[in-house]
């Protein structure tokens, strides 16, 4: 893998493996301090008065837009963040590659349906799907859901020259609860609970036999003659996401793909039952982008002063889908992170431990980036006999993998934190199960009662950049956040622009993680480790909460 | 106006003109009567267990469409409607014309941000606006809100070659009560409530001058040179209504208009201010269609036995906008006026008075429908020498206009029932602030307390098609209904889909409504009246409640 610049805290990195490894001498490091209050209002300060996130998340969302893993918009992404931090100040500002796949984006697009009438639909190529070769693609439909492959013998001979609809129609929702929401002290007593992990043996097998029916399935619509595929939007409301996940070099499908609203999805549902099948006119033009197959996450540093004390780090995922503009997924909380080494880095502080920054990229193709940081500075996992896994199932791989093989760098990285819930203001922090820190996060947050900001609830998170980190034993947390419409609405969804931002919540999430990310720089010992894991303990990275990403 | 069939009210209507004349010889004539508990029970088992409301009101979505009036599916639906009321044996099934304006329907629609990035955006032409003639428009924007004429002088010389921004881009919403929701006990009890009536002498003033005011809008910007116009959907979430006014022959806008979603159009304010100024390219295949200017509404009859007793009436307006298929606004109320006529007709019943049914045109652009059957069959209003007013302004002025004239079949409707708030189950009546109603309701509606119906509350309701006949001292009467999401995202916009309506709340709809229709045809008085107004009581017939129309 490609690393642009020498990571110079590898270096410190092997100076304290030995402490690191012993689960006791781990537990003996960690320690509270209490934050430094004259530096907590400089703090708020520069994040109130002098704040700058609104117009880093603006220019994230509004002018380079959204940031497909690979896409162009992402390159734009990931040179703007790098010469951002640059200004700044930090230091060691520099992309770290992992492989990954092929650049993708749309140029155009347009679904209508021709016959019986017309109707101009809503509707969003899927990603990594091949376009129409700048033409109007031009055939019937038929409702073919199949979810396993004896479900091919019932539609064999029947596809050929059709657009292929595999969703199941169903039926619309009905939403009981407000669209928008911010949490109540109930909400977060609720989350206040230590939860055993889970473990289903077969999940992950159920998992890659779905990734490889999705192959399969291709295969089949292609050798039936079928020109196209459709898939239904999980919101009603109009509103359309267009995940897809087959970005590997090799692994496109050979298929034009659509994921059409709900509501226009069930109307040619139903049109096709009663015959004649309707007529769908799709314009796909796409570009395909093959000149880096490399993902990059962004690494910048504010240097610590103790070259032994390692370093705490704090992250979220730059990359997005396209459906809009990756805004509150998480341009959000990208923009928290740069907010927040502005704002320290505006301090001219030097803490003990170096603070790092990470942006990753290839979150949404299954928590790719992190997993990489993983890898490449904290663990290995599995054995090098391991058959290879690429893309997303080297997701669903990863947590199978034994034994867990701490890297110098292990012992290093003193305290993870996690922003890829919205742009809700910080409420707190989940301390995911591991007890021993929660009176050290009361300590940090209690600047930030008035605020909200200043609970600690044992409930573990998923789904997202913390996970991997935390499955090799790092202390990896994410901060409870106020959900906004994030879940009900935004998350991936055409929806998902700067409008749904909230600027008082942006403001206070900066300042609340710049001081938390100090307190953990200058504790006098580093966070209480939970012992390394020497089984399979979760098999779902995305398994757990409400609001997972 | 032009009449397809000899209207066979219009002789009885003169038989009893000297009683319904006079209020007190009106009131002698309210009464009430309990429901015929045999026919009831026939009703519930042909309206559950033979029901063809979903039939009818998934014809009148999925395959005809949206029927904006005078549209191309608007004649469709003109002809099958009354097919089905013919088929069902229905009498004096025929049209009513009236003065309208043009047909005017999308073939195709696309708007695209193409600088700084290329974005497809959510959007919509704005109903009768003109086409871009087959090609693509492509402009710079500007936001230039105008609201009134002194604005221009900010703008002149400013728009020339500029896609025209014109409405405020403002902030999101934050949604905090549930999009989908059912009425408590609480909710209902809350409508009980005299209303008195508001009169503001100067509103209708000043919506004429709003109306005067879009057409100098046009011609100004047409004289600056501007090449479109953008207006932005009320509604976050990336739903989209189009809604227009300019529908009559001659007053067709001078520039293609869209009407953006919320999202995007916020992403495009926020990038010109910042500069440079979005390009956008527009394309708007429109199709007008002038072969015939006059709009219909439709009648079908069940005709009395007592040609002295008058008629009863349900109503509900076919016509809709286009984003969509006008679902719940207003096929399900259609399809619930016709399920009911269907029930009543498949019983055989043969009831005192004659029951009639009728789909209104033209509603959404002001009540058009049944404003002319009030003048053609109800009372006048205004002196011959009054200006002519056509389109909107009929709307805004009818109101205004003294004094009320009865015509000879003013007295001969005893009752008028609307449906136009969703598919929503009925919950019971509005009384429209007639005390005297509320107990003959309350005896009409018993047999149906526990299917939810029978609530009856003294609040007014304004915005659809009762509200001309009200005025004019006719008995009319809107159902409570559930509101389901018809408020919160439906009403109007691109969702208004079939999948919106929901089968259980049609079909209890549906025999409801056909019960009461055979209690008020069959009730030994007719209903009582309030006095005939002498002088203007409400100026805005949108004026009251929060789920109008």
């Amino acid at each position: 893998m490609h690393q642009s610049r020498p990571c110079r805290l590898a270096i410190f990195a092997a100076t304290v493996t030995i402490i690191a490894l012993s689960p006791a001498a781990a537990k003996e490091r960690g320690g509270t301090a209490k934050p430094d209050q004259p530096m907590v209002n400089r703090i708020i300060d520069e994040g109130t008065n002098h704040s700058q996130v609104m117009v880093t998340v603006q220019h994230l969302t509004d002018v380079i837009g959204p940031r497909l893993t690979n896409s162009p918009s992402m390159r734009t992404a990931e040179a703007w963040t790098q010469r951002r931090f640059a200004d700044w100040g930090l230091t060691n500002v520099h992309k770290e590659g992992f492989a990954f796949g092929r650049g993708w984006s749309i140029e155009r697009s347009s679904v209508r349906m021709t016959t019986p009438r017309v109707v101009q639909l809503t509707a969003i190529p899927i990603a990594w799907t091949p376009g129409t070769n700048g033409t109007a693609l031009s055939a019937a439909v038929i409702v073919a859901p199949m979810a396993r492959e004896r479900d091919f013998a019932k539609w064999r001979g029947k596809l050929s020259g059709k657009i292929v609809m595999l969703t199941r129609p169903g039926t619309g929702d009905e939403p009981a609860e407000p669209a928008f929401k911010r949490l109540s002290g109930e909400d977060i007593a609720r989350l206040d609970r230590f939860q055993q992990p889970n473990y289903d043996p077969d999940a992950a097998d159920r998992r890659m036999k779905r990734l490889d029916f999705s192959k399969k399935l291709d295969a089949f619509l292609k050798s039936e003659g079928a020109v196209a595929t459709a898939t239904m939007a999980y919101h009603d409301g109009k509103l359309v996401s267009g995940e897809g996940y087959l970005f590997g070099v090799g692994d496109t499908p050979a298929l034009p793909g659509v994921q059409i609203a709900a509501e226009d999805y069930r109307r040619l549902a139903r049109l096709a039952k009663a015959g004649p099948a309707p007529t769908l006119e799709i314009v796909s033009d796409v570009r395909f982008d093959d000149s880096d197959a490399q993902a990059y996450n962004i690494i910048a540093d504010i240097p610590g002063t103790d070259p032994k004390a390692g370093y705490v780090m704090a992250g979220a995922h730059l990359d997005s889908w396209v459906a809009a503009d990756g805004a509150a997924d998480n341009a959000a909380g990208s923009a928290m992170i740069m907010e927040a080494a502005r704002i320290l880095a505006a301090t001219g502080v030097r803490p003990k431990r170096t603070i790092r920054f990470a942006l990753w990229s290839g979150e949404e193709q299954g928590i790719l980036g992190s997993m990489a940081y993983v890898t490449r500075h904290l663990a290995t996992r599995g054995s090098p006999n391991d058959p290879p896994q690429t893309g997303m199932q080297s997701y669903y791989g990863f947590s199978q993998k034994w034994p867990i093989t701490p890297l110098p760098g292990h012992a290093d990285l003193a305290a993870y934190f996690n922003i890829d819930n919205g742009s809700g203001k910080l409420r707190g922090l989940y301390a995911e199960t591991n007890p021993a820190v929660v009176p050290i996060f009361r300590d940090w947050l209690s600047p930030f009662a008035s605020m909200g900001a200043s609970n600690v609830v044992l409930r573990p998170t998923g789904g997202t950049d913390h996970v991997f980190l935390q499955q090799v034993g790092v202390p990896g947390f994410q901060f409870i956040q106020d959900p906004l419409d994030y879940g009900s609405r935004i998350h991936h969804t055409s929806a998902d622009t700067f409008d749904h931002l909230k600027a008082d919540d942006m403001r206070q999430a900066s300042i609340v993680l710049a001081s938390v990310l100090l307190s953990a720089a200058n504790a006098d010992k580093a966070l209480p480790r939970t012992p390394l894991p020497t089984k399979p303990v979760v098999t779902d990275p995305y398994g757990y909460s409400d609001d997972d990403d």
